[in-house]
């Protein structure tokens, strides 16, 4: 190494702005170069970091959400807008992610009208009252009022790591009301979206290869994808297609001892209900029996809620909590050691908040000292973002009869119910119309995830090109329609059983009619 | 593994609403148990999950900044709510965490316009044209209008992983101006705040104890807290203090030849700068001696200039790309294996909107497979906060000279930037004038870092109640006026010396007076 000389001392800084024409330049430093003695011309190089160098669990984590078929779907959109004329559609219908407001579901006003406040509000003193009637009701304001006052000044503050206290009060009498069972705003963490708390709790409690976690399949793929993240064995357990994607406690039993066997501890188990991608709803029956494993053999049940509003037929929507609580009170002792973390999001429901990023999660039956490493973990990425908090906040509290926002707020609600539930069962009545195909009925979610009993043709077809044979029929469903889905092999299934999940978010029929049209095509073309 | 009755079926839902009421409750199920059948009354049972359970290097992780410190002032602060008399003094001092808005620093008004008619677009239809002058001048509505284009249809809606590209375009614009060297948006991630950079990139280079980080010494305690967390190896090396915090590019690589020695591959290099916690401004000369290391041993350098708008005196800003683009011009070939990370956030510098959560990163040298790794790895938790990815654009591309907010923008930028560089000098000045006290002249960021020569009577003080001297010299500082800081332990230090870490964001004179007289009846009470 050499000695230098300083080119930058007392250069003028030309105050809050950037420098644009920095004084540090090529040509300022060709002289310095020039001037200095001894440089080695060209120092000793080692090789740039490649694919090599990158941690290998990162490298095998798989998303299939946003996997090879969207990919194909984005280089599609991009074709399009450069020559629209060079596809047989004009559009892409994403119906890979549940991402509402990127297709119809437009944002809830009484939502957008309270952040906006809190984004600016300047607003409400700029305006004459009677302007300002025109814009926020009374209840906007003094709910936007309440939520600056709960965040200390302004939005644009960190908050407390494990999320703003008011809000999490607010989640803990939602959770109280609607299982009928106290809640604490000490046990609510709010996150960045469920993802966030996926994240944590599954660092705490499952990570490297000794530590494992069962999962549904078929599942979310973020659980795989975060496993594998942390090097920890993934235990999926099987949902039965046949009985509306119902769990069995006996299987979810032997996959327990297995892991034992084996030497992986089974220290968490993912339940996802409504589930993702079945669509189906849990029974108590079904839940009482997860939590029969879950005290016999001390495994913390991760119960991903987050379609808790979107439910589409008349069977109800009962949380793992209340269940839990109903069985620690009639059976004295027998579950108190029950560990549960119930995650909620505002990205779907009737929220459909994706890209603000809010959601909490519930823990119950952790210890202080449990707790205290959740925050410490949160503290590290600081805090959620407090607009998402806020959402979460407006999400569990939304306006009540007799409040001035309440009738538009209701009106809207049922207008997203409405429409997704008659695009549910649209979208099932269709496949249920094909040949090949069959599908479990929607009970919740966003979802449909019909079996399609592929040809041994389409099968050789698929392995000709090195694709897994649902991904085979979506990339042909997405080069000839437009319609962008995600394999069940995404998600994982059955060996030998080949699904696609759909969401039923995207508005209009057309792309359903040409959906049935490809298929007949497809089938026809592929005949054994 | 019992059989089990089924108590709900068909029971009737109430459309969008949660069931206040379930009907699945301690009654309906007393009246199922009594029914089934050859339940066990109690089943086995294993222990809860305990502290001893979680992941070690989720233990291990340290995060001073929300530490020890900080959690006893939350504990006075609610003993204030109670009893307001009970302490000498009547508020706390946040001075421990570079949050501005959570104390004086008002949010700069353009943005908040802009993102509030982001989250209500409505707004501009309700409005008569006179009345919406009176909120928004024309360029808000224009920029909000464009940006709203740019994200698709709805903040709401999760955006590319990578984040929204029109954003992304902004961000390479302001880079290629800032550094008079191209920029491509391709390269260019946004993320939750820089931490959410960082964190993907440690964990794509830095995991496993194999693999080895350097950071400054002081650093920021992200950096060690996320490379516990990864089970990775850090790589102190020491900043001098004397020479105003500079690196010393012989030091650096010794650091890097005793790990390869103890075969530790150095893959990731961080420097802060401006730095955190010291103030200071890196010199070209000090930034070049640095890639001339990175470029020998093929270390990957995070930039962490998050603090490059918070510069207070004559010393200019110098981006590391800049530096490395004048040294591959200069030198042809001989810099062109070297790999940047540039980290820029909106929680620092004249934005300071913490809780907004936005970010950015430049990857620049990598190829495009590495990049398709991070996109992945930037997928698995969907997109950053789209309203933070917003903040991002407003940061990088303020109003300009002759557009209608520039001259209200310009005014608020001066007052903020005025206001932290005289509140940087008054503070500074405080600490020279105190007895055993020494401190670096403030150039950049948002803390003071002063050195506190402490007595052996303290140390042996603090030894005696299990604490690190510095941080008894901060709990005392705590209990007597309500000032919150970080002791240097939190950041490390060269061993033997003490430090604390203090902003100087809090508003008034009041508190620094009150330090300097708690600072004269420490120093007498502890003489050796």
């Amino acid at each position: 190494m050499i000695s230098r000389i300083a080119i930058l001392r007392n250069v003028q800084r030309c105050g809050p702005k950037h420098c644009v024409n920095c004084s540090y330049s090529v040509t300022s430093r060709q002289f310095s170069v020039n001037a200095v003695l001894g440089r080695e011309p060209v120092p000793a190089k080692a090789p740039p970091k490649t694919v090599e160098d990158i941690n290998k669990f990162v490298l095998n984590a798989k998303y299939a959400v946003r996997g090879r078929i969207p990919l194909l779907a984005e280089s599609l959109k991009e074709q399009l807008a450069q020559n629209p004329e060079s596809l047989p559609f004009s559009k892409i219908i994403n119906a890979n992610i549940g991402n509402p407001q990127q297709l119809d579901q437009k944002p809830l006003s009484f939502y957008r009208q309270v952040v906006s406040l809190l984004q600016n509000p300047e607003i409400v003193n700029q305006l004459a009252p009677e302007d300002l009637a025109k814009l926020y009701k009374p209840d906007v304001i003094e709910r936007a009022q309440r939520m600056l006052k709960d965040v200390g000044r302004s939005v644009g503050a960190y908050s407390n790591s494990q999320g703003v206290a008011g809000f999490r009060q607010t989640v803990a009498d939602f959770i109280a009301k609607r299982d009928g069972e106290p809640a604490n705003a000490n046990d609510i963490f709010l996150t960045s979206g469920a993802s966030g708390s996926v994240a944590h709790v599954l660092q705490l409690f499952c990570s490297g290869p000794e530590n494992g976690c069962l999962i549904p399949i078929p599942q979310y793929p973020l659980y795989t994808a975060t496993l594998a993240l942390n090097n920890a064995t993934a235990l999926p357990y099987f949902l039965d297609e046949e009985s509306g994607w119902s769990t069995d406690p006996h299987q979810i039993e032997e996959v327990v001892k297995s892991a034992i066997e084996r030497g992986v501890k089974p220290n968490a188990m993912v339940v996802i209900n409504p589930g993702n991608p079945t669509g189906a709803i849990l029974s108590a029956d079904n839940i009482e029996g997860i939590f029969e494993v879950a005290a016999k053999y001390g495994i913390v049940v991760i119960a991903d809620e987050v379609y808790q509003e979107n439910g589409f037929d008349d069977v109800e929507f009962i949380s793992m909590k209340k269940v839990l609580r109903v069985l620690q009170k009639t059976q004295p002792g027998a579950y108190d050691n029950v560990q549960l973390v119930s995650l909620h999001s505002i990205s779907k429901g009737l929220s459909g908040e994706c890209g603000q990023r809010g959601g909490y999660m519930e823990l119950v039956g952790f210890s202080e000292e449990v707790k205290q490493v959740v925050l410490k973990l949160a503290s590290i990425s600081l805090c959620s973002v407090v607009t998402g908090q806020a959402l979460v906040d407006l999400m569990v509290r939304p306006p009540r009869e007799g409040e001035p926002s309440y009738e538009q707020d209701q009106k809207e609600r049922n207008e997203i119910h409405e429409s997704l539930k008659h695009r549910s069962s649209l979208l099932h009545r269709a496949f249920q119309s094909l040949e090949g195909v069959s599908c479990q009925k929607p009970l919740g979610s966003m979802y449909l995830f019909p079996k399609i009993d592929l040809s041994k043709k389409a099968i050789a077809k698929a392995e000709s090109l090195g694709m897994a044979p649902d991904e085979y029929y979506c990339k042909e469903l997405l080069e000839a329609t437009g319609i962008c889905t995600v394999p069940g092999s995404g998600f994982h299934q059955v060996p030998g059983t080949y699904h696609v999940r759909t969401t039923f978010l995207a508005p209009g029929t057309e792309w359903i009619e040409s959906w049935k049209e490809f298929h007949g095509n497809f089938w026809d073309a592929h005949r054994d």
